[in-house]
C-alpha cells in the first residue's frame, strides 16, 4: 500500500468528501486506508461488532464509478450495533441476537447511505445500549474504559479507523464515550432524527446522534440526518453563555471542574458569561431520568425478559427487575416531572444563547468493567435539548476531558456554529 | 362442533378470563370457537394478514395444562401487522416485507402473552399504517370500508372472531375503524405503552392501543399493557363534561353531529355539560399534525424509499414525496406548535373531567378504496391525550357511529371508568 494512502485515515469526512467531489481522492482509497487502520488496530481496540471489508470496498468502488449520490458521496461511517442494517449482522450487544440479520437498514443508516456514505461496519454497543460493557478499549489508554454505550463508535473514531460514527444516547451514551476517547459527541434535539430501525431502550429518552473528530463533520452528517441542505459551518459567537455547574458539581472530579472553569475563564475574554443556577425544582431530574429509563427499558425488553432471561447479563437482568418493580403511577409521575422540567427551559435559557456545563465526571476510569456514570450527560438528555461535547482538556492520567455545550431545543444548527466558535477560542490559546 | 362452543366467540375477554380462571372454560375451547368463526367469516371479511391455527391451539392447550400465567390466561387476541411477532410473519401491509419473520415479538405482544394471552393471528393493516387500504371489509356492510389503518383488528373484533385486538394510531387509525365497525377503540396517553417492535410511522404520534367490544376488556388489557394491577372496572361519574364540537364541526356529517348532540343531551340529565371551545391558536393543529406525520413518515421509510420505491403503493409514494419536500425548519415549527398546543391543555381541561367530541365524520363510507378521514381523531392524537370511541349510534345506512371521549394526559384509568359510566347512561335509555 503506498504511503500516501495511510494518511487518508486521518482525513475528516468534510475534507474527504471535498476531495472525492473534486476527483482528488477515490472512495476506494479512503475506505482501504480505513480498513488498513482497522486491520492494524482492531485486535487491541475491539471497536467492531461486524465488519465486512469486501462489502464496504464494493460500495466504495460503486461510488467511484457511479454518479454523485449526495453530500457524503464515498465517505465511510460506522453505526452502533443497536441500529438495524440489512447487509451486516445486528446483534444489539446481546447473545440473544447472535447472527441476527434485520430485513432493512435503520432510517438513519439508510439516509446516510442514500447521501453516498459508505457503511464500514457495525460498532460495539453495551448490551442493548445499557451499562454492561463490550470488549472495546480506550485508544488513549487500553487499560481504561472507552465509556459506553456507544463504545465502539467512540473508539473507532478516536483511533482514526473512520471519520464519523452513529451513536445513541439514553443517559450519556454518546457524550460520555466521546469525552473518554477524546472525540466530539453530539446529541441532537430529541425527536429530530427518525428512530425507525433502532432497538428501543427508552422511548422517552433514546436519541440518535454522532461522534467525530471534527465539528465540521458533525455538522455535515447532522444536516444530512435532519434533511437540511448541508452548508459550510460558520463559527457564531454567542451573545451570552450560561455557566451551569449544576447541582451535581460535587460529583465532578478536579479535571472536569478545571476544564469547565478554565473554558469559562478563557471564553469570558470574548463574551459575557453568567452563572446559570438550575432551580431546586430540577434537582430531582437525575432520579426522574433513572425512573423513566428503568421503567421503559424493562418494558421494551419484554420479549427478551420472558423468553431469554438467562441470556441477559446479570447487570441487565437487575436493571429489568428494578424497572419492573416501578409502579405505573410512579412512572407517570416521572413523565410529568420531566415535562415540567422541560417547560422551565425557555425561561432558564431566556438570558443565554448557550450553556457551558460539565460533560463526564472526569477522565475515563481505569478498567473495562464499568463505562462510567451518566449524570452530567443524562440531565440534558432528559431535557431533550441538543448537546455537544468538545474534548478540550486532559486529566491527571493524560486522558481526554470534554466540556459540554447545550443550546435551546431545536437550536441544533446554532449549537454547532457556537461550538465551532468556542473551539476556536479555546484552541487559539 | 357442539353448539355450546359456538357461543364462546361472543364472550368478552373479561368473562372468558373469569371462566377460564374458574375452570368453567378451557382456552382450547375458546380458541377453537374463535377459529371456527374465522373459518366461517374470513373469506368475506379478510381481517387476517397471518393466521396459524395450529400454533394458537398449541398455546391454548399449553395454557390449559400449565400454571396460571396472569390476568389474561388463555384469552385470545390479535395484533395489527405493524407489530413484530417472532412466530408469525410480519409484513407491515407491504409487499416489501413479504414473508418477513422478525426475531422477536413487539414489547406489547410479549407483555400480553406473558400475562397468558394467546396470539390468534396478525390483522390487516393499511400499508405501513398509512392510508393505502388492505382487502378488509366492514362486517356491518361488506360494501363499506372498515376504516384504517387498524382495519383487520377492527373487523375481526366486530365480527366476533376475537374479543380484543391491538392497533396503532398516528392520525385516527384506532378510533376511526373502531367507529366504522361498531367496536370500542382506545388510544392511550402517548408514550405509556412501549413501542419497541413497532414499525414506526411517526415517532411523535404513533400510539399503540386497543379495540374491543367491551369497555371492561379494554380496561383489562390496558392494565396489563401499562403494567398496572388489573382491577374490576367501576363506573365513575365525571363532575363536568366539556362538549367540544371543535372548529371542524362543519366536517361532521349529520349522523355524527346527532350522535354527539344526543349523547350530550342525555348525559346532561346526570352531569353538568358545558361547551368547550378550542382557542383559535389550536385551529392549525390539523395541519400541524399532517406536517409532522408526512415529514416523519418520509424519514422513517428511508430504507424502503431508497431500495424498494417501486413496491410502495402510489398513495404511499406520494405521501413520502410530500414528506420529503417539507423543509426541516417547517417540521421544527410544527413540533413547536404541537408542544404549544399540548401546553394549553391543562388550562383547557381545568373545568372538565372529560370531553365529549366527534369521533369519525360519520358512518363508514361506501367502497374499499378509501379508509375515511382522520381529522376528528388526529386532533387528539397530536395532543397526546387518551381517547376512547364508543359506538353508541347508527347512521343513515344503519352503520355504527361513535362518540369520542377524551381525558387529560395520563388520566387513562379515569377515562375508562368515565366511559363505563357514560355507556351505562346512554344504554339505559
Amino acid at each position: 500500500m503506498p504511503a500516501t494512502m495511510v494518511s487518508h485515515d486521518k482525513l475528516t469526512a468534510t475534507e474527504a468528501a471535498r476531495r472525492i467531489a473534486c476527483g482528488n481522492l477515490t472512495s476506494e482509497a479512503l475506505v482501504e486506508a480505513c480498513l488498513a487502520r482497522i486491520a492494524a488496530r482492531e485486535p487491541e481496540i475491539c471497536a467492531f461488532a461486524a465488519l465486512d471489508p469486501s462489502v464496504a470496498l464494493q460500495e466504495a468502488r460503486a461510488c467511484d464509478r457511479g454518479p454523485r449520490l449526495g453530500a457524503l458521496h464515498g465517505v465511510p461511517f460506522v453505526a452502533k450495533d443497536v441500529l438495524d442494517t440489512a447487509d451486516l449482522p445486528t446483534e444489539y450487544g446481546s447473545p440473544i441476537y447472535s447472527g441476527h440479520r434485520p430485513r432493512a437498514d435503520a432510517a438513519c443508516v439508510a439516509r446516510l447511505r442514500a447521501a453516498g456514505a459508505i457503511l464500514l461496519g457495525k460498532t460495539i454497543t453495551c448490551e442493548f445500549a445499557g451499562f454492561a460493557p463490550g470488549p472495546t478499549r480506550n485508544p488513549s489508554n487500553l487499560a481504561h474504559t472507552p465509556g459506553g454505550s456507544s463504545s465502539g463508535s467512540a473508539a473507532a473514531v478516536a483511533d482514526f479507523m473512520v471519520p464519523v460514527g452513529l451513536g445513541t444516547q439514553t443517559g450519556g451514551s454518546i457524550l460520555r464515550p466521546a469525552s473518554y476517547c477524546g472525540v466530539i459527541g453530539y446529541k441532537p434535539s430529541f425527536g429530530i432524527v427518525s428512530r425507525a430501525g433502532l432497538k428501543l431502550a427508552s422511548d422517552t429518552l433514546d436519541t440518535i446522534g454522532l461522534l467525530s473528530r471534527s465539528i465540521e463533520d458533525i455538522a455535515l452528517f447532522a444536516d444530512v440526518l435532519a434533511s437540511r441542505e448541508p452548508v459550510p459551518l460558520e463559527p457564531l459567537a454567542p451573545r451570552r453563555i450560561g455557566l451551569c455547574r449544576t447541582f451535581l458539581w460535587d460529583e465532578a472530579l478536579p479535571e472536569t471542574r478545571q476544564a469547565v472553569e478554565t473554558a469559562a475563564e478563557r471564553l469570558s475574554e470574548h463574551v459575557e458569561i453568567r452563572d446559570l443556577v438550575l432551580p431546586a425544582t430540577l434537582h430531582d431530574i437525575v432520579a426522574t431520568r433513572g425512573t423513566i429509563d428503568d421503567y421503559e427499558r424493562a418494558r421494551a425488553l419484554a420479549y427478551e425478559w420472558h423468553h431469554h432471561r438467562d441470556r441477559l447479563s446479570p447487570h441487565m437482568a437487575a436493571t429489568v427487575e428494578r424497572g419492573l418493580a416501578i409502579p405505573h403511577a410512579r412512572y407517570v409521575d416521572a413523565l410529568r416531572s420531566a415535562a415540567s422540567a422541560r417547560a422551565l427551559l425557555p425561561s432558564l435559557f431566556a438570558g443565554f444563547d448557550l450553556v457551558l456545563t460539565p460533560c463526564a465526571t472526569g477522565e475515563a476510569p481505569r478498567g473495562l468493567d464499568s463505562t462510567g456514570v451518566s449524570t452530567f450527560q443524562g440531565l440534558w438528555t432528559l431535557l431533550h435539548v441538543p448537546a455537544i461535547g468538545l474534548p478540550t482538556h486532559r486529566g491527571p492520567h493524560g486522558l481526554p476531558v470534554a466540556i459540554q455545550l447545550v443550546a435551546p431545543l431545536y437550536a441544533d444548527t446554532r449549537l454547532l456554529r457556537f461550538a465551532r466558535w468556542v473551539a476556536d477560542r479555546l484552541e487559539a490559546r
